[in-house]
């Protein structure tokens, strides 16, 4: 047992996913390459509406658990996928869970709101603002708690920071047992990267599980370096809390690119549109814009390229819910 | 191996999900019981939105496939299930599909519509009209194709047909073995029953079976003469087809209920409301109010007047998608 896997064993971490998330053969094929394509099923997770937060929040509740914490903030747009996901880990793991949301409060619950106001979450609806002044205003009102009182956990950055990374540094673990047992040789996989918490996690888990896979990631906000940045920091953080440096950078840890983005966060490319569409016209799982899709173009054109040959495993990290607010 | 298990292994079958579908504790408890309760979690199919139509669905297109059929038909309302989980299937399967939908085409494509039209299937919008004239019109056109030589499949009466009810035979011997490698006792499944597929496909294999579970149907339409009746044709239908008959009847293969149904079908109960409600805040997973929730409310109450020790399955049909179009 690595040193990592057994710091993994130990910490502490709330059981989220009912078993490992599947991996199964794609019949997604590129023209003209005999290449195995794999699809790990990250928006299989098994609570709420899955995806791969849930991996993230198994650490975060973990640590929230062991600080006695009363009451967990997170905070989002309406439509906040972390926000949904985090109120429904907290009920499952009788965590008390309160949001921060920079919207005014519709007169008709939809979508991720509606899921909360069936898991009984206390909203804080704050009217139009931007990302800082919701941040901001989460913090105040964690400070407000304490005052009172309470022991307060908050999920802060999206549940990207060093602790939320673990949840990929641990799905490493997870992938590398799948392939032992599926007889499946080293895959080389393709995550996104948007702040770069997904990335962080599999890359500095790939790099002190001595890189069973190859890893590529493909950005869909930011340019090449300051995602590479957004990583560096992540993992920074996470070697902190569990005393595991990475003996490498992360430019030699993986791979990263930045030619699918194209105009950045939520900007559909004419590819990763066409993504989304041959996609489920051909293994009837959807993706979304966002993220996964531009993952998918990404992934298809290093096989096109010969830059990758098979076994090549697409990370699905999920989005059902939102995709229906992208059209 | 039993007969039955032979038959379902040499019949034709696409296989649409990536694993068994988890199976897995509850945190959920009655007050002052101590029951060991699980969740089979048949919202995880792993094909389009899930559910468990998806086991049908290998049974129904594998017979498809293996009669050469060329397009696939599939009827239902608006917001219709079974209609996108069929296309989706049909998209994984390499199948041509299309649907007939008893309503007029809307200006914005939602839900299940909107999954429809990214999987690039063909509807039929025919405008208002009732389920009879739909199903009328889908074997008129069934027939015109059939004419133009197509080879045509038609999905009927929702999948719950003898064919379509082998998917929950094959789920009996999916839990018989999950089960078996789990450690966990005889136990009580409780399901849910509407047109009675899922009821006629759980009963009669595990009759087959050696009878591995004690079965509890909970009706959430008709009184329990109505369901024993639909539930006895649709096993009929299944003996004529694997030519293995069930040698009890349906009374005496399993307890059916219509003490939860309320007004019957899509006419939520006080407690049925209430327990969408408490098991989402219970366990972070969502049930919805025409099927699983009444199964919730009725498998509770048996518990509470002890007329079910543990273990105790639930088994969760899914239906994610229409709880949206319910609040």
């Amino acid at each position: 047992m690595k040193p990592i896997e057994r710091f993994l064993r130990e910490t502490d971490r709330v059981p989220l996913m009912p078993m490992p998330t599947p991996l199964h053969p794609m019949h997604y094929q590129p023209s003209g390459k005999d290449v195995s394509l794999l699809i790990k099923r990250d928006d299989m997770t098994g609570v709420g509406p899955g995806g791969n937060k849930i991996r993230s929040l198994e650490f975060l509740l973990g640590e929230a658990r062991s600080k006695g914490a009363s009451k967990i903030l997170a905070a989002g747009p309406e439509q906040s996928n972390l926000c949904a996901l985090t109120a429904a880990a907290c009920a499952k793991a009788g965590l008390d869970c309160e949001l921060i949301i920079n919207a005014a409060e519709p007169a008709r619950k939809e979508g991720n709101l509606l899921l909360e106001e069936l898991l009984g979450t206390k909203i804080h609806f704050l009217g139009p603002c931007d990302g800082t002044v919701r941040n901001r205003r989460m913090e105040e009102l964690a400070a407000a708690y304490q005052s009172a009182g309470e022991q307060v956990y908050v999920v802060r950055n999206g549940a990207t920071t060093g602790r939320g990374a673990l949840g990929y540094t641990a799905a490493v673990v997870e992938m590398k047992r799948q392939c032992e047992d599926l007889g499946i040789g080293r895959m080389t996989i393709f995550a996104p990267g948007g702040n770069g918490g997904v990335a962080a996690g599999l890359i500095y888990g790939n790099q002190l599980m001595g890189q069973p896979f190859r890893i590529v990631i493909v950005s869909v906000e930011d340019d090449r370096e300051t995602l590479t940045a957004h990583i560096r920091s992540t993992i920074s953080e996470a070697e902190e809390i569990t005393g595991l440096p990475m003996d490498v950078s992360v430019e030699q840890a993986a791979e990263i690119t930045d030619a699918y983005r194209g105009g950045g966060w939520g900007e559909n490319t004419k590819e990763s549109q066409q993504a989304v569409l041959s996609f489920a016209r051909s293994e009837g799982i959807f993706i979304e814009n966002v993220y996964t899709s531009k993952v998918l173009v990404g992934m298809m054109d290093w096989i096109e390229q010969e830059k990758v040959s098979g076994p090549v495993c697409y990370l699905h990290t999920g989005g059902l819910g939102s995709l229906f607010a992208q059209y």
